[in-house]
This record gives structure tokens, C-alpha cells and sequence, in this order.
């Protein structure tokens, strides 16, 4: 069975940025407000963060729920796991997400600096000190059958991209404008070459952008 | 935890209706060609009758995708079912689909000629002679916690719209013109009383109209 390389919610501003300049512990995403850039997010009612019953059931919740569907593995790049750059002074940081990542499978993070895995909840963290094409090959293993989601954030996209992994990809264009930051593209169009692509305006202010190989 | 009843995937011509006229053991949509309302669906990689690995992962694909998922029963009306009118003459008549089903969870048929349930591989066949609101809550009991899906046709659905029983509803609407037939609505605007509504056109030709409740 076919087992895809899927990018899924992954949000970028209007000029193509996936994170602002300067991360770090207080900002994850740097000088980019997170609250602005997946508003169109957070509004929908599969929100995987949503703790109380309401939000949105209409074209954008078809893509938050669609987050887990079919996923069983993630690869990520360093520094969506951590704001430290360089090798770890200890193993005391264990990601942004709290005692209940939303993963809830095992999770590849690409980093030249590794160490020990570990698991909180359904979530288990690898760290690998490899190049995409191997880490694809370790999560692909690890997803027992099912899809591998590749979670970000634009650099490691990119990379990903550049070594054609890729196969279905799901970006979601919010109006903010960053000027600066981990450049996704100059445009969209850029990848027609090799990808089918729906523009689709949604009525929260993001135009999904839905690539799928040729 | 709340249990929605939903609309997926159904289809109506531009003028609003859901089937054409003198349905038939060969014509199960009357004078509508399924083969053109579908087409939209049968293009997607994710059409749960599909038996090659072809198919496009764009819009389209996202509604079919959802078309099982977190769905733990489906509601009927008779003709849906059945091409035949009245009382069974026997119990030869299994359903339009073979022997697998795409359905793979309870089936609730609305109909005044009850007759014994059967099983088709994962689908279990119920005859319900029942208004909405009952056939909903025993629907809702053999779902085990998910939400149960309302199949059609635009007869039963409209009952079910009457009675205030849909929660969400996705509807996509076809270049195909019928001039008669089952009717789902004149106008989708009909429904913004009670329900938000996103309209998005894809580039397969049909526009998807999307239901939540107010």
C-alpha cells in the first residue's frame, strides 16, 4: 500500500513565511503572532487544542480534522521541537506541547544534534541526524502501513521539496504579512511544475492551497 | 460527547434536485446519469469504489475522504435502497451494491414495509418503519458514540431538515441540469435561517455547500 508524504495545516503568511525572525522560548514563532496566523485554525471545531465544545464546521474544519487521518508517524525540523540552537546542555526540554502532545504517534525531529528518544502520552520523540530521504524511511517504517505528516516548519519543508519527497501538500495562506522569517516560496506557483494545485478562498481570510504530485 | 448527524457527498443537480424521474432496476437515479452527477467524486483518489490507485487529492478528495470517518451508522430512505414500491414481494432484493458494501457500519432504511435485517460483509441492513426522530436515536445507539451519517435521498432528507434533525449538511451541487425528480431545495439560501453556509466552488465543476448549525 501507498504510504504518502503529506504537509497538513501548515501555515505561511501572504508574502510566504512559515515563522517570523528571532525564535525563542516566549515566541515560537518569532516575530509572527501565532494567534493571528492560525486564527482560521483555532475557529474550526477539530482544532486539535480545542478544549471546549464550539467552532466551526465548515470548508476549514474538513482540514483540521483531517490532521490525524490516516497519519502514523510525523518528521519535524529542530526548531519546531526546541527554540535551542546547537548541541543539547541537557535533556530537560521536552517540546512545546505539554504532558499531551497532539501527535500521538511517533515523531522524527531532524537535528544534526541528537539524543536519547522519549515518550509523553501517545507521542514518542526520535531525534535524527540524517538526511530526508533516511528520516522518510525511518518514519515510513514506524507508520506501520498509514501516512507520514511532515510538520514543518518551512526550511525543513523545503528541504523535503527540493529532494521531491513530497507528495500531497496542504498550505493554508493567511493575510499577515511577516517581511521576514523561514521563507516557504516567493510564490506558489513555483511548484505547478510538479504539482496539481486547487486555490481555494475560504471565507475565514486563508486561501488553502492543496498541491498533489502530477 | 455529542453525536452529529451528517450529510456527505450528496450530490443535486443545479435546479436543486437529488435523483431524476421513473426510477428503475437499471436506472437508479431515473433520467439522471449518475455517471455525470458523480463524476466529481469518482475523480478523487479517496472514492470508496475505486479499485485503482489513480485519482486526485485536491478539494474534491477532502469530501470524500471524510465520507467514513468518525461515522458509526448510516439512515436510508427506502428508495435509496431499493427500486421497488410497496409491500416485498420477497426478501431477494440485498441493495444496489453487491457483496461489500461501501457502508461497513449499521444501515437504517426508512420505509412502512419493514422487513428482517441481514448482513453484507461489514453492513448490517436494519428496516426501520419509524418517523425521523426514532430512527435517529436508534441510529445513534447502534453508532456506539460516533456520529451517524444521513445517506439520502433528497426525500429523506428533506423530512429529517423539516424535523430539525441535521447538524451538518454537505452538498455538492452539479453542473447537470434534471428539470424534475426528487427535490432537495429551490435555493440553498433556504437553509441560512437555521444554518452557516460556505459555497466553494472547485475546479471540477461542481461548488460544495457547506451546513453547520447556527
Amino acid at each position: 500500500m501507498e504510504q504518502l508524504l503529506r504537509v497538513q495545516n501548515f501555515t505561511v503568511s501572504r508574502d510566504g513565511f512559515g515563522a517570523g525572525e528571532n525564535q525563542s522560548l516566549e515566541r515560537p514563532f518569532g516575530h509572527a503572532d501565532p494567534g493571528d496566523m492560525f486564527a482560521w485554525a483555532g475557529a474550526t471545531a477539530s482544532w486539535p487544542h480545542r478544549t471546549d465544545p464550539g467552532g466551526g464546521r465548515g470548508l476549514d474544519d474538513y482540514f483540521t480534522r483531517d490532521f490525524d487521518r490516516n497519519i502514523g508517524a510525523e518528521i519535524m525540523g529542530r526548531n519546531k521541537f526546541s527554540p535551542h540552537r546547537g548541541p543539547w546542555l541537557d535533556h530537560e526540554w521536552l517540546g512545546w506541547w505539554g504532558d499531551e502532545p497532539p501527535f500521538r504517534t511517533p515523531v522524527f525531529v531532524l537535528t544534526h544534534d541528537e539524543r536519547p528518544s522519549f515518550t509523553l502520552s501517545d507521542t514518542t520523540f526520535h531525534f535524527a541526524n540524517a538526511d530526508p530521504a533516511e528520516v522518510l524511511e525511518r518514519a515510513r517504517e514506524a507508520a506501520d502501513g498509514k501516512d507520514v505528516r511532515l510538520g514543518g516548519g518551512a526550511t525543513t519543508i523545503r528541504r523535503f521539496l527540493d529532494a521531491d519527497l513530497v507528495d500531497t501538500m496542504h498550505i493554508a495562506v493567511s493575510t499577515v504579512e511577516l517581511g521576514a522569517g523561514a521563507r516557504l516560496w516567493e510564490s506558489p506557483d513555483e511548484l505547478r511544475d510538479r504539482f496539481h494545485l486547487d486555490v481555494v478562498p475560504s471565507s475565514s481570510g486563508v486561501t488553502h492551497h492543496l498541491f498533489w504530485r502530477r
